[in-house]
This record gives C-alpha cells, sequence and structure tokens, in this order.
C-alpha cells in the first residue's frame, strides 16, 4: 500500500485544466500498488485513475506502457485507458512526477481464485497477446533470464539468512535457466505480471486487467507460467492442477500454443519462480528506512520454484499434449 | 495514510450480502485517515465508505459516533450516513473488526483554505453544534482539560528533545489552563477534530464534514478553537486575522456567541493548541516500529500556542465585541 507523493487540491485542479473531463468531485489516495502513487478521482465525467510515477519508474519507459493501454483497450482488451488531455499528450507533470489519468475500471479481484477464474484469466491472457500484436514500441524484459545473475548477486551473500542455502540453490538454478531457456518460441508483448490482484472480476465474470507497468516484449509463453505460478497454488503452496489445467485450456482456446512451447512450459515456469524469487528476495534483504510497503515472503517463491524442479514435462500442469500441440 | 487491515473480496461480499445495496462493483483501500482503516466501494446503488475500526479506537464510543452521523445527517447536515444493514443494525463485524459502511460524499478539501472557506467552515460549524441539541448519547472529551496533564507526564521526560525547555513551557502552560479554563459555557456536542481535511468543498462551496470519531461532549466554543488553530495559520505559522475574523463572522451569523464566549477564546484557543501540541509530541516521540504513519510535527503548535499566550482579548482574532456579544 503506497501513496509516496502528496498531491494538493489547488495542484490537482490545475492539472485537470489541462483535461476536458469536467469538475473534480472527490480524489482519495489509493492503499494500492507498490510502484507508483494513484489517487482515484471522480469529475463530472466520471471516475478515473491518476497516477504518479514514483523513481522504481523509467521515465523513459512510460510511453511505451502508456502506448500500450491505449492499444489494447482500442483492441478491445478491458484495461485502462490513457485519457488524452486538450493538447492531445498523456503524460503531464504533477507535484514534478510524470503523471497520467487513466479510466477507471469496475470489478474486483478475487483473493482465491477457483478454476473458472483460471480459466478465464487464460482466454484474457491470450486475447491480449493477440490484441498486443501490431504494437510499434518495444521494450526488453530486464527481468528475464539475462538479468537474472545480476539481480541475484546483490542478494547471494545474505541469501542463507532466509533459508539455509538458499544461495546454493539459487547459483544451481541461473546455471540451468541460463544453460535451458529456449529459443526461438513466439514473442510480443507481454504483461509480466498478471498476478490475481491485476485482474478484475464482476459476479465471477473476468471483466479487465489492469497494471501494465512490467509489460514488455517477451516469449508469449512465459507470460502463461508466471500465470501458473501467481493462480494455481493454494496458500499451503501446493499446486492444484485443475486450476492450471483450466487456465491453460481457457489460453488454447484463444491463441493455440505449438510444441515447442508445450514442451518449455516446465523451464518457464521454473523461469517465473525464480524472477519472481530473486525480487522478493532483494527486497526482504533490502527493506528500506521508513518503508510504507512490507515486503512479501520469497519463500513462497521458493517453494514454487521446488515443485517446478521436480517436474518432468507439461502434463504436470494439466496439459494434454495432443490436444494442444498444434506445430 | 494506512490500511491496517487487509479484506479479501470474499469476506467483503459474504459482508455486504448483510446490506440491501446491491452488487460489489469494486473496492479500494483508501490513503487516508491515522485511526482506522477505510475503503472505498462501489455497489449497484452507488459508493459508500467501509470503514474498519482498529485499536485506537474504543469500541464502545462506536455508537456515540454512528449514531451522531445518523443524528445530524437527519437534521441537514450533509455528513456521512451510516447504512443499515437488513436487520436495522448499522454496526458489524468485518475480518475481526467492528466495521460499518457510510454513504459516500462528494467534494474535495482544501489545503490552503482562503477567507471565504473559513467564513463557510463557520456557518457549518455552527450549523453542526445547533442540530446536535437533542442528541441523546454522551461522550465524554478525553482529550480536554483534566486530560491533558496525564497525557503530558508521558512525553515530559523527552520532550526537550523536541526544543530546549519544551517541557517547562508545558507544565507553565497546564498550570495556567487549569486554573483558568472556563466552566459554565454553553456545551454540547462537538467534533473536536474540525480541520481542513475534514471538510469538503465543490467549487469553493463546503459541500459536507467528515470523520466524526473525536467529537463529544464538550465547550461549543472549544470547537472553534480547535478551527481558529487549524484553519487561520499559515503555513509559516502567521496568524491570518482575516480568516480567523471571516470564522467567527460566519459562526456567529447562525450561532450567535455570548459574552462569556467570546471573552473565552484566547483561552479555549491556547487550550486547543495545548491539546494537538500533546498528542503530537506523543507520536513524534513514539512512533511505534513499521509504522505506516508519518507523525506530524509538534512544533507547528508549539508556535501555534506561544502566539495565543500573547493574545490579550479576543479582538486578535478579528472579533468585534459589540456586535458579538448578545449575552
Amino acid at each position: 500500500m503506497a501513496v509516496y507523493t502528496d498531491i494538493r487540491d489547488d495542484q490537482l485542479q490545475a492539472f485537470l485544466a489541462n483535461y476536458a473531463i469536467g469538475d473534480l468531485h472527490s480524489f482519495q489516495g489509493i492503499a494500492e500498488g507498490v510502484e507508483n502513487s494513484n489517487f482515484m478521482i471522480a469529475t463530472d465525467n466520471g471516475r478515473y485513475i491518476l497516477t504518479l510515477y514514483e523513481k522504481r519508474v523509467v521515465p523513459a519507459d512510460l510511453p511505451f506502457f502508456i502506448g500500450l493501454m491505449k492499444h489494447l483497450s482500442e483492441r478491445g482488451i478491458n484495461c485502462p485507458q490513457p485519457i488524452a488531455m486538450r493538447s492531445g499528450e498523456t503524460l503531464g507533470v504533477l507535484a514534478g512526477k510524470p503523471a497520467a489519468i487513466i479510466s477507471f475500471l469496475d470489478g474486483v479481484s478475487v483473493r482465491r481464485p477457483n478454476a473458472s477464474h483460471c480459466r478465464q484469466l487464460g482466454e484474457a491472457l491470450a486475447a491480449m497477446h493477440l490484441a498486443g500484436e501490431g504494437y510499434t514500441l518495444h521494450r526488453d524484459n530486464a527481468l528475464s533470464v539475462s538479468g537474472w545473475r545480476p539481480l541475484a548477486e546483490k542478494s547471494l551473500a545474505r541469501a542463507d539468512e532466509v533459508e539455509k542455502d538458499l544461495s546454493g540453490l539459487l547459483l544451481e538454478e541461473l546455471d540451468v535457466l541460463e544453460d535451458r531457456w529456449p529459443a526461438g518460441l513466439p514473442a510480443g508483448v507481454i504483461h509480466a505480471d498478471l498476478f490475481p490482484d491485476n485482474v478484475f472480476f464482476f459476479k465471477d465474470e473476468l471483466t479487465g486487467l489492469i497494471d501494465f507497468y512490467f509489460a514488455c516484449n517477451d516469449l508469449l509463453a512465459y507470460d502463461i507460467a508466471v500465470c501458473l505460478n501467481a493462480w494455481c497454488f493454494e496458500s499451503d503452496n501446493s499446486f492444484n492442477v485443475t486450476k492450471a489445467r483450466n487456465l491453460l485450456k481457457g489460453y488454447i482456446k484463444v491463441r493455440p500454443l505449438d510444441g515447442e512451447e508445450v514442451m518449455a512450459l516446465p523451464i518457464l515456469a521454473r523461469g517465473a519462480a525464480l524472477r519472481f524469487l530473486l525480487t522478493r528476495l532483494y527486497d526482504w534483504l533490502n527493506v528500506p528506512e521508513g518503508a510504507l510497503v512490507v515486503p512479501k515472503d520469497p519463500m513462497e517463491y521458493v517453494h514454487k520454484l521446488r515443485f517446478h524442479r521436480r517436474v518432468t514435462g507439461a502434463s504436470a500442469y494439466g496439459m494434454d499434449m495432443p490436444e494442444a500441440a498444434r506445430s
């Protein structure tokens, strides 16, 4: 939870004068998101989210994120839509920070997704991947395989404080992943952080996707692997293969996977587990003085990583090879 | 900013089933309030605030607060209105905490109130005092004169860390206030915390009052004194007598002050300054481990207190005795 930057009413009113969305009726800081400051605002025209981009976001990446939301929403994906100023610009400055207003999306994120939620998530993820085709901006995934070793090296010296010989596990895993990371799979724009809190439902029907601030270009199937980790484990870290099967079925219904992608799922899932393990581990070991955010426990992703290390094929994720492989 | 208690979507859905306000469209934690956890929720019927009462609120006080909002809103004060469950109850339990849903109020609080805002604040405060008549529940002001010495004693040993001989100032002030605190002035229900963040405006017109969780029974003019401190000092701690005159004029227009009340204003203003100085000092010296809230600087109220110590009569607040005194 976080609002890092306080906005005065007069600053906000002056900023809103750039937009044709009417008078300000209310605004509240939202206790969500760990990267940026978010405010809900209501005007004559309805509700919006105002985001101030804080220091963890690279300003040069903002056109990619904002352009992507525009691209996707124009192609029928229900995601926040950037609101243009009278000038046509979608990115401004408020309280000294880059700032944008995006449309407000109704819906509630589910804490404990069921198999139906997972199936719909799979469909929506695939639809997003298809809608991302033709997006002209490019952003490398800094948190993909080549970024993991440098990230791990920042935590290795203290990793064993979290679990006995965790540093050994990390080094072993880095070797395996760097050696076996798939090349040549279908690539495109991925969300890269599609956790349950970034997916909205209304009456158990998926209504929208939010938070595109990790989106980047990478292997499409890697995005599935992120979701397998984020959606298909129970709170006791057991893997729910029914949820995984539903997620994959939903995905394949919209965008069939080729055989290479299916076979790569176990290694992609290990990589996705390592990626979140590494960022959580770093945040866990480096809680800043006066932090407003409680870091997430890296051990959750250690358990997930161990699960995928034992997996020998995509059938562990409920994947029926004959049904899925179309290549 | 704070959301101390995290709510799961399924917990919230179950809680909402007690109410006849339709299906849940969205909910967000609000980064406001230092006492409770607040969530904005939207349902078929509109927007609401869901509050979970955290440990600084005494559960036995909740019927007073919730009943007061109902009493005031029924008498035309634009303040949050408690929403009753199907059972008729307005207070429930969610995530193990006492919880209530109140109506959402449009409006924006002003960070730098001008004289017009102050005049309207005065009018609204007086209207609230009149509307509070006939409210049958009673709540003593634990933060009035008899509570200040015990509160000060918790900080005296370390007060001089904040300013040289601050402890001496506090002791001197306690002696004066205990000796000269007025008795027999008109009393009733006061807000006791009507800072600018608790007053909403739309297009510079006052639209509502919120946050009644310090409300209590006390001298009505003490509530004015709290507002003089909270609304009429500039950010450099200079006192803006034009704002004060407007605040008092607005108040008197709705509820005339008697001569005793006018004469008591300087001592009431000293008391109000000491009250906020003492709570801020305590919070400043006792920041809990892992605090999510940055404590407010007690020195602001040291400066305000010093201003009122130099005041010799209500004319310092722009008060015209002949105009105001009607007794």
